[in-house]
């Protein structure tokens, strides 16, 4: 087990530094990972976790409600988790569509684009904000908030800049937010600062790889996803890696605090 | 859902000229998938596959004996695939080796075999036989077959050469054995051979996008990974695609002969 490898237990939360540096190394000269393959694994988790929080019979949907997912991506690699997660949940049977205002420069991006165009997944510049928060709409769509990750600084005293601004602003009329990472607007190691334009009420949280330091007192529902750090590299980063269930890719989040 | 896109049923097997073309449209101009993503799914599929049917409790494995696994990975994507089901295997917590005798010349094979030496998953180039087959070995031991894919054919009348002649050879001392999309040495669309080198008695097989038409007959354990096909292809095919469950990345073949 992967856990067996690690002599000290270290933290279970990566500063923003340690959280890039790991994300360096998993695609350097060491360990050989590419962009491809872990935006795969981490918007499959991302899908995963959404479908068995809010679609799964039983969980969260409201009975007789079908629900829509819609997900709102950034110009960044947060953004093409986004967008890999709304490939898989089509594949689910799920419908969505996504809300892209910024499209980001990496190649990859345009691919995965590409994927959701032959799909027929609707790709929108905009987020119609539901009129009414109590209505039909509002209940029965799911907002998955994958703006902006652990690379997030706050564009000075504004915070975060248009065309987020306003798209941050609409997804806040939603109540069902998952969040990919890290809410968006969130400090990265502080979390949400008073004042600031962010995801205000997040219902569930899904980390990649590990939860950032920011998100230490978040209690919605958190999940873990991202089952691709090798030991070695949690151990040389000091971090301590979350259990996973037999062959799953996406994790509850506990922290254990016996051992 | 993906099945109601398509218009008319066609056919759940695909030929070895269909299997070619639907995997290169796939990573061609109107698609836009990566090597790199498909490989991932595929190999995580083939993982959760041998997860699900050998190690999982109240599976196959035999009590009190701790499954391991071997994987034996030829020098095309079929041994790619492989190479990613090692590691997926791995992080699953079960004990894998990879039996890897010629490595192919793409440079993304050389990252997976990267991948596993950060691992620590032992990659070698010879597979040891057990001496008798009813040993503890060879019970407590699942072999996955990733030698050759969908583009096998074979080579004279020896059907298959150096040093994969041998490889299979040692290999049919198994009694455990899961085929990756097609058992090594059969004809893509034929199945067995009579008189030819090949996997003589596989226990289960897992399809990758859709299964080929040379295991039509096969009467073991049959599943089916690679969720990604986009509807669209598989009409524009004249493919048949299986269903899957919620959201699983595997699911077990079932021909509906009804609809």
């Amino acid at each position: 087990m992967a856990s067996d490898d690690r002599e000290a237990p270290g933290s279970y939360f990566l500063s923003q530094t340690a959280a890039q540096k790991l994300d360096e190394e998993l695609m350097g000269e060491a360990y050989g990972f590419t962009l491809e393959q872990l935006m795969e694994l981490a918007g499959l988790a991302v899908a995963q976790a959404t479908y068995a929080h809010y679609v799964a019979p039983g969980q969260n949907s409201v009975p007789g409600e079908k629900v829509n997912v819609v997900v709102c991506c950034g110009p960044g690699n947060n953004g093409g988790d986004g967008l890999v997660a709304a490939r898989h949940l089509h594949h689910f049977g799920v419908p969505v569509s996504v809300v892209y205002p910024k499209p980001g420069k990496h190649v990859h991006y345009a691919r995965l684009v590409k994927q959701l165009n032959a799909l027929d997944v609707p790709v929108l510049s905009k987020l119609d904000a539901p009129s009414n928060s109590h209505d039909a709409l509002a209940r029965s769509t799911v907002l998955v908030d994958a703006v902006f990750g652990f690379s997030f600084t706050p564009s000075g005293p504004e915070n975060v800049r248009e065309p987020f601004k306003t798209l941050i602003e609409r997804m806040n009329d939603y109540d069902k937010i998952l969040c990919v990472d890290i809410p968006s607007g969130w400090h990265v190691e502080q979390g949400l600062q008073p004042g600031t334009l962010a995801i205000q009420k997040p219902d569930a949280l899904v980390s990649l790889t590990a939860p950032k330091l920011g998100v230490r007192n978040f209690s919605g529902h958190h999940y873990v996803g991202g089952r691709f750090v090798p030991p070695r590299l949690a151990q040389h980063t000091g971090l301590r890696v979350c259990h996973y269930a037999v062959a799953d890719q996406v994790t509850r989040f506990h922290e254990k605090v016996d051992d």
